[in-house]
């Protein structure tokens, strides 16, 4: 069985983002597979989608600190700049964590660890709604 | 052909180690698969799964240096410090390598190229034992 | 429907390359498929594939940039040497990017975003031809 549907996550400030409610409100044909895998794919080059801890705000505003000198906004070997300057750090970034993800689905759910979550990272400063193809597949529910 | 196991890697110390005798033997069904795929999902925040060159142990530990002085333990930026210098870090490196793996299985084995190794990245200083939700699907042998 | 097949994509200088076409031609069967996912997989542990901007060549130009400071070619801390000084970095990239993607399938087409492309990363300086494992599996075009 497979399923396709579009839908847009709504706009972030720039950072890390647990949207694991938005995700799975937005995907009500989730409960009806017994075994499968669910793969998310942002239809973007400047903002990640990832897996991470999803109890304590300050690893996603520390996640923003690290990345921030990891690859700096104003890089001097940058020559893509014409679009901002949180724009070329923004591809890079979104190549680092990357645009998509694959996660086991079980009995109706997101087979997720205890401790994980699904994070938006934007990377622009007004990135705007971002644009989601979820595909799912696997053995419908008995 | 649907099969979705768990299975638990056995601790690691930190750093990054060669898995794919492990996974392989843990997954008896592959050799049920004629063509598919295999996801590997490790349900943490603070590990990875990457594939990378399988024969000289100096690699890996290269990675480990590399990967301490890009993401370093004390960074004076990072907040969440109440559960031990090495988490915080460790958190980034889970998602920089990423928390999952797609690869594809052909006459039942995976078709990983010659150099090609499953490392399990143990980002902490006493991780333990690693969960895995493996899925695999394809069409069955004949 | 499973159909998986190899190909090779052809050498390219160190850097980072826009290959959607190159892919996109080595796969006519895509045009069989109504809904789906492609999995691409590369059979190295010294490139990377990666989904970023398709427009302005000075982007990848930047993340070459970029990736030589990230992860320099003569880090005092490099033990794995004796194949070249571009060689252990370019493990470390592999991993950083990884080896293989996921694209969802629509109507016999790619469902890519308007500006994105997938990238081959080359981290060798001859690197050579670059050897794919392609998995495309779905419905069939109605």
């Amino acid at each position: 069985m497979w399923i396709q549907t579009n839908f847009n996550l709504r706009p972030q400030p720039r950072g890390f983002h647990l949207v694991t409610d938005e995700i799975v409100a937005s995907l009500p044909d989730l409960a009806k597979f017994e075994v499968g895998l669910l793969h998310l794919f942002l239809q973007h080059t400047s903002a990640s989608l990832t897996i991470n801890e999803n109890a304590d705000p300050a690893v996603r505003a520390d996640f923003e600190r690290w990345v921030r000198q990891a690859v700096p906004d104003d890089a001097p070997y940058f020559r893509h700049v014409t679009e901002g300057r949180d724009d070329m750090p923004a591809h890079v970034k979104s190549s680092l964590f990357g645009c998509s993800l694959t996660i086991p689905v079980r009995q109706g759910e997101l087979a997720l660890g205890t401790w994980q979550g699904i994070w938006l990272c934007e990377h622009r400063e007004r990135g705007g709604a971002r644009s989601v193809v979820a595909t799912l597949q696997g053995e419908p529910r008995r």
